[in-house]
């Protein structure tokens, strides 16, 4: 199947336009169309782009066999209504973060999904950075060992939103990610969220949040819209190595430390004796060199990618689901203080993922 | 007052060295003693400072009447019973960190110094570093405004404790640096505590606290043993300015950052409003000049200025106990799987300490 | 005169396009044609701004009455005729740098257009930076105090350009923003200039420039094609204050020492007692905001204004033939073994350009 | 050879106590003696390393049969006739920078020490830290391919020092390393110096050198004793990798870039082909971990070896003798206005060192 894949845009807001760029310059696809109700808008990005059919109504669209998949740039709680609609009209969806308001309804649509054998892909565009492809790379080689924690800062001045919290509006990046490049994906039971409000806007600007992982290890995240040094740096701690990833460093983004706790673990050792076990080492540091490249030819590439080999996108719709559960539990936690809640929709069935 | 006080070191171990070098350099004080039951310890001690008197028997520097003060560096479970006899012998008291092996005989400690009119000073070495000073003296002069949030790291690759975990052993440097810049101290009503041995050592290697403070505000640590990259570094944001200290850039350890984020407050204003009403700053940074001095030799003129001036010193029993009362709490939570725990004894007179 | 000048863009080539787009957004000016050789080349910069008229004819531009000024990106060996056309025709005129071939023809230029009583500006584009411009005013408000050093460093992998050595394309930048801070400009009176081609390229690929300014001040310049890390930094030193730009330090480009050597002098003073005069200051470190801007849009606005006031641009075409002569000399030093030569050509007006 | 050597330490100021605290500590040596005219400095010292024979009479030193070697830590003009009188009593010697005061009477000792088969070594010490062994190593290995550059940076706010400009003071560090370092020491035939004084001490207070090297390489140092900002910063280009060392980062002193310029060499080609045959490589970069170690000791360590393996020490007095040469002729550029002067006194034999 050589000839490229037709898709149509919908929404011709703040992330539209960059879908409608990107799927235009793909070798992969071919843009057949741009839907907004705001027709003027959709004129605007389809002059952008040097001209694409545009249209008000999403059901000329779907009615349209020709198209084979549509991206969906809407506001969030109209997810879950135009990516049914999408799927149940035949087409493959890509649609962004997050999956949908809450996470009964984006389990509807993973189901409806996987019924039809139709792609459903969640855009998180940061986990196809050159940066993260080489974490996940270097995660899946057993370069770092077993994982023992991962600990995301993101924080900086940020626009406090109207309708979504410090952890809604920023945490997905910081979650999706590791659900990316950990090897058994963002499999946390529970979550602990603490979050501040000092300035009484009404939602937190502050938060963080804590994960237990499988074998005692621990993730956590701090956001934080009130910091006015802009911090993002992830470290992933693993037995044999540990990596840093600071984003504003591009001189050296990825930094992995040949160096960490060894545990000659002993079958009836005390936990004293343990201890007495531990050493040091004290190794170089490495600093990949990274690819340039646009993350979001790369998100348009996988799109075509797992429609073409009937695969699940790398960032399927079920990764979409766990990122939103963390959420919706998260928003719980915080409403009782921060005790930690289980997350209670899951897809256990990332690891099955290639 | 113009003489000397005369102090004895009891407890020739790791720390005793240094508390001595520093007594013998300072000009308010005349080293009297060093006191260890290993007393080929207290002589090493004593030929590295050019000569002292040694002794294995606290009785005898107990109930020496020239000596004015003891400063106890012996294992934290021998600070009740050490400490205790030296209050009821008369004596003003130096103590290290931890105050003592639990919040009760903690107080016990602080109410007996209380009754007695005598000095109990908690070593938080910390807080006497020009940095810290000088953050606790913006602080107080309102240079930052309202405190809206507290965020200290403290990671790096540590020698996993064999008798605490890395919250006990690392964290009271923190929770002692809040309690000391604060305005008014570490006012916390409870704490949440998680934490993760991922390589079964039997204790946590890495430890998160999170505490609500007044006024909405939030102050958080994040304690690791596991980190191959050494960071120390907090920030604390405030209404009119933020302060991010660096410890591990010598050239630039703080840096006051005239930006943040404004709220035009209006009574009836909804949270909404609220939002809307948000506006950013974007000012100079500054960075103060440090001036150079040994931690040290501060907490030995502070000793004996609080002693003189009969009055609490700047890190008092007082704010020992609070840091120990986190301290447990925090325990408590860690064991609960991160519930918040109530901070159950704490002194509520911190505010009243100039 | 409120109405927008006309102004033509004349070379399609790396340059132009960024010309043309920004006049097109520019309130000042209304981008009447773009005229390159190559026509298809003219054509896709036009489509690229929405549409302009385009011809290959230079002579149709300058005859066209209404065009009040033109933009010249074309390669540096035609500089000369076109120019001296334009302003001959009556133009005003923007050139790229360098200036021209030589300094000789530089001059002639000048002269052309002082004769003429029109403006000719040098597209010095990084002096028009926000860093750049606060340096000016810093160091024109007397800030720094009297300068006692310039050190500039531009250093990183770098295309080996088939026509010019490393000097001729980067140091440029360095001298032009020298000339434009400085508060009598780029005033050597001669310079020495060291070089090295270890790869055997045929021209420097690494290149020093050592020029002594006036009252014992030196500015020196390094630049290297070789280098896998990225630098540029200046730092300018003044009696009272030290400046340090870090242009790829993005949260901090511009740090202001306040701290240097004090010297008290006093009239009779031997060298000897004047060393043992030297004091030192450490204050604190400032770094000032920078409002965001990109520097074409103001030199589009410079160089309206300059037409319209009737004055000499700040980068003016004097300016352009100063950072010229040092060429020009350094290349005749690199010829001598790094002799210092003497800058013949150089315009001392400067100083009274506002 | 299993017994310990006896040494001398000769002058008790500034770097006496060091050298001596390293030899007393040192398993290869005694320390049987510290010499200085002033005797009670001389018991100072001998006091701070536990007791040791002091005497005012370098006679009496250089009598005694015992005694193997004398390190010299007294002022540079006095290290000719003390190191003569020392060689001619047989003793190897260590010697501070510089080497003397002229490279006419360090030749001199030069030709002594080797007539008479002894050690004269010079106490280079930074050579002997761990990133400076850790860059011979590499380069040695041939890790970095053919040296296309060395360029050093060592600014920092300095003392001005009464005897000497800032190239005697400080370069003498960069030069040492770079004789250390480079596959052929420092080979330079001539030099130039530029150097600027705009406080009116009396001597240059900003200083660069330009070292034209074999094969077209070119080293530069950029000494400075009125910068605010302190850089210790060298850089190491090489055909194969780059290494760049900065002193001030702890966490990451050595980087190792694999990326450069590559020439594909055709011997017919002509200098415009070559430049198009120019490619470039884009590689990981590597921070190789260093130990701990405190220099003096490996200085200590080094002398004994070469003692006893009758061999040249790594910094021989040679290696003191180039590093005089280049600042005798660096003094006289200066005085010519930064004409490149022949480096006279030489010694070409360094490569025979192993």
């Amino acid at each position: 199947m050589s000839s490229r894949l037709n898709v149509a845009v919908v929404g011709a807001g703040y992330w539209g336009p960059n879908l409608a760029r990107n799927f235009r310059a793909s070798v992969d696809w071919n843009l057949a169309a741009i839907c907004d109700l705001d027709i003027e808008r959709a004129r605007r990005v389809s002059d952008s782009v040097g001209g694409v059919h545009v249209t008000p109504d999403l059901g000329e669209v779907l009615a349209d066999t020709a198209i084979d998949a549509v991206a969906v740039a809407t506001p969030a709680r109209t997810h879950h209504p135009i990516v049914l609609a999408a799927l149940e009209a035949g087409k493959n969806v890509l649609v962004e973060k997050p999956l949908a308001d809450s996470a009964a309804l984006g389990a509807e649509m993973v189901a409806s999904a996987r019924e039809r054998g139709l792609v459903l892909m969640a855009d998180h565009t940061y986990c196809y950075t050159p940066a993260v492809l080489k974490i996940r790379e270097l995660v899946e080689q057993g370069f770092l060992g077993d994982i023992l924690f991962v600990d995301s800062v993101r924080i900086n001045l940020g626009l406090i939103q109207p309708d979504v919290d410090v952890l809604w509006d920023l945490a997905p990046h910081d979650l999706s990610i590791m659900d990316f490049v950990l090897p058994a994906g963002l499999d946390a039971d529970a979550v602990a969220a603490h979050g501040a409000d000092p300035l009484g806007t009404g939602k937190a600007c502050i938060g963080y949040l804590t994960m237990p992982l499988r074998n005692g290890a621990i993730a956590h995240v701090h956001v934080n819209w009130l910091s006015p040094t802009k911090i993002r740096q992830m470290v992933i701690g693993g037995t044999r190595r540990t990596l840093v990833w600071d984003d504003l460093n591009p001189q050296q983004r990825l930094s992995v430390y040949d160096r960490g706790v060894d545990l000659q673990l002993q079958s009836k050792a005390t936990a004293d004796a343990r201890a007495a076990n531990v050493s040091y080492r004290l190794g170089d540091t490495w600093a990949p060199a990274l690819p340039e490249g646009e993350a979001l030819a790369s998100v348009a590439a996988e799109f075509a990618g797992a429609i073409r080999d009937k695969r699940p996108a790398r960032t399927s719709g079920e990764a979409g689901l766990r990122v939103l559960a963390v959420l919706e539990a998260a928003t719980a936690s915080l409403a009782e203080g921060g005790a930690p809640i289980r997350i209670a929709v899951r897809d256990r069935e990332r690891t099955l993922v290639p």
